[in-house]
């Protein structure tokens, strides 16, 4: 194989596995190439990945080394996601009535939610987190997304505790969007004490179930250091959590009117 | 940016998003390039992309054409795939009783479940559907990575009908595996008449949740024209569903010796 072709390969295997480390050796096997020649490739194929913003290439020096991919985004990249994102969300036949909108067409297009999983990736990508957890159900495909890019196990809350989770650990709270007490439960085999977890969801009105995983996840003695969230709502001003970063704000639903009210969040990356 | 660097980039964007069509002109304005080096640019990375097996880049031609990334796999690529998920199957420290297995940090690993998705995408390409389907939850990270790959949007039916989704339409079920009548609802605004749907779970044992996908898209005059299922339990024999594509079949799960039968379906690509 070329050089050219051996960088596609390349580029391919690693940024299919973010986070993930590949020895040189594999790619030396996989060539059959000496070590130096392989080494070149990768900074061709590092320079690559850096002029366009899209990620870098890093290198783990050492006998369990190796290198892996670091997803990464641009503002140029980030601004028209963030665009597109309002501009669909502000089609007045989302309106569902009691200040609900209908987002599931925009929360299951993997397409533009594998980008707002890249954004969330670099954003949190410092705080080196162990897990990446969401509630279900419209956060999942988000939150998978992020933990494939971060390389981290996903965990899910489940709204009722099921037999094939095994023992669980459950939580009551309170959903402002619902009005009510809801209830959150956690396999007792999904989390290791001590651990720092990454919240993923698709939307916060009040920050109820948010706070409801750190609760449970507390009672594990794990811990949730970040959270990201696809749509927050600017109603409530006061939210349960303070450390949250939202893609896009939901200011007024107006269903006289037919007008939805959504900006970016222009401190997406301060 | 020279050829080596620009085959990379074409790699990257192209394989980060799968059956998403890209005009020439996109790379030729990204690198200031004639159409001819940038038709020769992707000839190398579609070569490169093939000599793995990890898919190819399809030429469409006309006045709205363009290239778009296709995955692939090989059979040296399937069988360790397989083989691993069988190995972390038979731990024993899963058994929860009543032939019940814990298979969540099997289902919530992203790097696991994307090669996972890659086999059925694989699998199910030629079938052309319109969207991917699953129930939540367990079953949701692998169906959203299949739906990425396939590049159509996830259809996620819900147990409640919830308010976000607006007016649904609901139906009751017998599930085999939990020994009752289940319900499950899907948004009226989900799914397009006459369109065709593959469905994706993690687990079947009877065939009932996925028949009942079926007939729950079936009110919605769609149609579901295939099934993947990561594990497919040997019993019943009988399934209330005849097209289904297992990745692997369970066997006996033996409380007392605490052993697990688990094995490939060699039939795979078949």
């Amino acid at each position: 194989m070329k050089r050219t072709e051996r960088i596609g390969v390349i580029v391919k295997t690693l940024s299919d596995t973010p986070g993930k480390l590949y020895p040189l050796q594999y790619f030396c096997d996989l060539f059959q190439m000496a070590k130096s020649s392989i080494s070149e490739d990768i900074n061709i194929a590092a320079s690559a990945m850096e002029a366009t913003g899209s990620g870098f290439i890093e290198t783990i020096s050492g006998a369990r080394g190796g290198v892996h991919f670091v997803p990464d985004t641009t503002q140029e990249a980030v601004a028209p996601l963030l665009d597109e994102l309002c501009d669909r969300l502000r089609d007045p036949a989302r309106i569902l009535g009691g200040g609900f909108l209908y987002t599931s067409d925009i929360m299951y297009d993997t397409e533009l939610v594998s980008r707002l999983a890249t954004l969330f990736a670099v954003k949190f990508r410092a705080l080196d987190v162990d897990y990446v957890a969401t509630v279900e159900t419209k956060g999942i495909p988000l939150a998978t997304m992020v933990a494939h890019q971060l390389h981290r196990p996903l965990i899910i809350c489940r709204r009722e505790a099921k037999v094939s989770e095994g023992s669980t650990v459950s939580i009551n709270y309170f959903s402002g969007s619902y009005d009510r007490v809801q209830k959150m439960s956690l396999s007792r085999r999904a989390v290791r004490p001590g651990s720092r977890t990454l919240v993923i969801d698709d939307f916060m009105r009040g920050g109820g179930s948010t706070k409801g995983i750190a609760d449970l996840l507390a009672e594990f003695d794990a811990e949730v250091v970040g959270a990201g969230i696809a749509i927050v709502s600017e109603t409530p001003e006061q939210k349960k959590i303070r450390d949250y970063t939202a893609a896009v704000y939901l200011g007024d639903v107006d269903e006289e009117k037919r007008t939805i009210d959504v900006r970016p969040n222009p401190d997406i990356f301060k």
